[in-house]
């Protein structure tokens, strides 16, 4: 199949730094190349792929300092895939609602993949005006504030088999990945730590956005001989951390679109305690692979339940589920999908727009 | 003539603070209504106008806190003008590149007047790619960045003849308008005041981005009885404050698109004292409504030579080529010079474009 990837350009893929999005972009491209599929990947110029790389700025924009508007390279890159569309069976968007317009002129079906939340109040509109986007969601959960909109499928973003390895003999102490932002609960990490008396390791940085809450609710609850703050981790770091310890908490008020570090945590054979907000309930098996609670007394009590767990069935439940190999595959099923159904003749669909869409804003 | 106006969202049109593209967008399309054109607005739910007015949010985005992503509404509104685009015999764009891709894809002609420096790196790229794009720009000086793209005209935005009155008596002090940047040169502004002991009114904000140059280089400068600043000015402000000095000050070391406070003094009769830098030589004639400068030597030496000027000329002047009459009429040129070309076949340009744009990036 000849498939257009269009990356946003903040970062470059694969990512240098830490970006959920750039990371998945990379492992389904590279994973369709190596099926056979003819990939032409859309990013900044200094992406490292297998696919055609089609660059229009050399750089990835948060290294290029002289670029006060993002928006401008992102119209050149969407042109100029959108100019040669007829020469791909089917394209797939990770740059939002962006290249709407572009897709409802162009006869080459388009798959959008949205990596963000979709509760910002602005984004209701463009994506009511442009309803016939066929969309795919990191989770259910992700969909809620456009529910109606059509969602072909979830597809969850996968990770190498081989990333990090088991680890089948659990560690003595608990450990916490992500971002320190309200809607992590890190304190309530820290607080079930102190709880139960074993140590936690947080693999995490201060978001540039929250470094108040950092200051008033976080840092002084560091100052514990328990609790021990090692910053941003590489995958490497990763397996260690994780693979090393008794569980990973993860008691998230709220959830991202995705939580990869529960993944990450199952790849090493570590059983996850979270609660069952966002995402979590389609990621964790309740008493298999993790302790999903609902409140925090039931958050306190959930580390004597971690032992009935096998950290085995953690792993295998990452290797049947959480690939890049069965992402690759589902992201080619709704690819068939897209382009199984009856061609639409773009221009047709354009000339019965206006009224319909000026009526309804 | 049926005509679209596509206005950025930030501010509404006209603007409830100060916006000087937003300003020329209102004064613009409230002339071509005037004048019996069927003008449709596209802009921020809260404009005010004799025109139609299409509206994708309510509000603009300056006061829409909750919006984190201007995106998705200037997305939103582009599709919307350019659904139906038919209706109109031409869309007239001041959202910069931004819907060039749609304009390529639309048989009805678009014009656009860009509002803004035109030197940031960025805007090469996707200038190039979109080189057969229709553009005026507010002055000559501000094509340089891009002078080899497909520019019509240049048309310098106008006032209401009636906005400022004409003050026949020269005042005894000098006057600064316009932002607290280094580019604006009010320190040698100051100088000059100093030098010469007439006492200088400054009508000006401390730039955001800009305080530290304000503390060190400016504020400094402000402990003399001379030198008085007045904060940002009100249109009837202006007309006083401008009124009655002895002269403007302008010596910008660059300048913006369009100096609009140069035209605003002559206005109210008022001559200027500048630098030839950027858009001054285009818009103040020597020995008739000002003193250019080119160095700070003249500079000093330059209030000998107003009482030379007669503020009767700096009026006339205005009256004569700084008006929206003036400027409507020549928008009116223009559009019609893009209406006279033969007809483009807008999909031919299109199914031609691929090759060309993939080989040239």
């Amino acid at each position: 199949m000849k498939i257009a990837q269009l990356a946003p350009l903040w970062e470059s893929i694969p990512p240098v730094l830490s970006g959920r999005t750039e990371q998945t972009i990379s492992y389904l491209t590279e994973e369709l190349v190596r099926q056979g599929h003819e990939v032409t990947l859309f990013a900044s110029g200094d992406s490292v792929t297998s696919a055609r790389l089609v660059a229009t700025y050399p750089h990835s924009m948060r290294l290029a300092p002289e670029i006060s508007n993002c928006d401008a390279p992102l119209i050149s890159l969407m042109e100029r895939a959108f100019a040669t569309s007829q020469t791909f069976d089917l394209i797939h968007s990770h740059l939002e609602f962006r290249p709407f317009p572009l897709a409802r002129r162009s006869n080459t079906p388009m798959l959008s993949t949205l990596h963000t939340r979709l509760d910002p109040p602005e984004l209701l509109p463009v994506f009511r005006k442009f309803s016939d986007m066929s969309l795919v969601s990191l989770s259910d959960a992700q969909r809620d504030p456009l529910a109606w909109a059509n969602w072909h499928r979830t597809i969850q973003p996968g990770l190498p088999i081989d990333l990090f390895s088991p680890h089948v003999d659990p560690g003595r102490y608990f450990a916490f990945l992500g971002r320190i932002v309200p809607d992590t609960g890190l304190d309530q990490a820290i607080a079930l730590a102190l709880h139960t008396g074993m140590p936690l390791r947080i693999g995490a940085t201060v978001d540039p956005a929250h470094v108040e809450y950092y200051q008033t609710v976080i840092e002084p609850l560091l100052d514990n001989s328990l609790i021990e703050l090692v910053g941003e981790l590489t995958d490497s770091e990763k397996d260690d951390v994780l693979g090393h310890a008794f569980a990973l908490l993860a008691p998230y008020h709220k959830t991202d679109p995705f939580c990869f570090e529960v993944i990450e945590s199952l790849a090493c054979g570590t059983p996850v305690i979270a609660y069952g907000s966002g995402c979590i309930p389609e990621v964790l098996e309740q008493g298999v692979t993790g302790v999903i609670c609902q409140t925090f007394e039931e958050l306190l009590a959930a580390p004597d339940l971690v032992p009935l767990l096998s950290r085995r069935d953690c792993r295998q439940t990452f290797e049947s589920r959480h690939t890049i190999t069965r992402m690759a595959r589902e992201y080619l099923e709704v690819y068939e999908q897209v382009l199984g159904r009856p061609p639409v003749d773009a221009m047709q669909t354009l000339a019965g727009t206006p009224l319909a869409y000026s009526e309804q804003h």
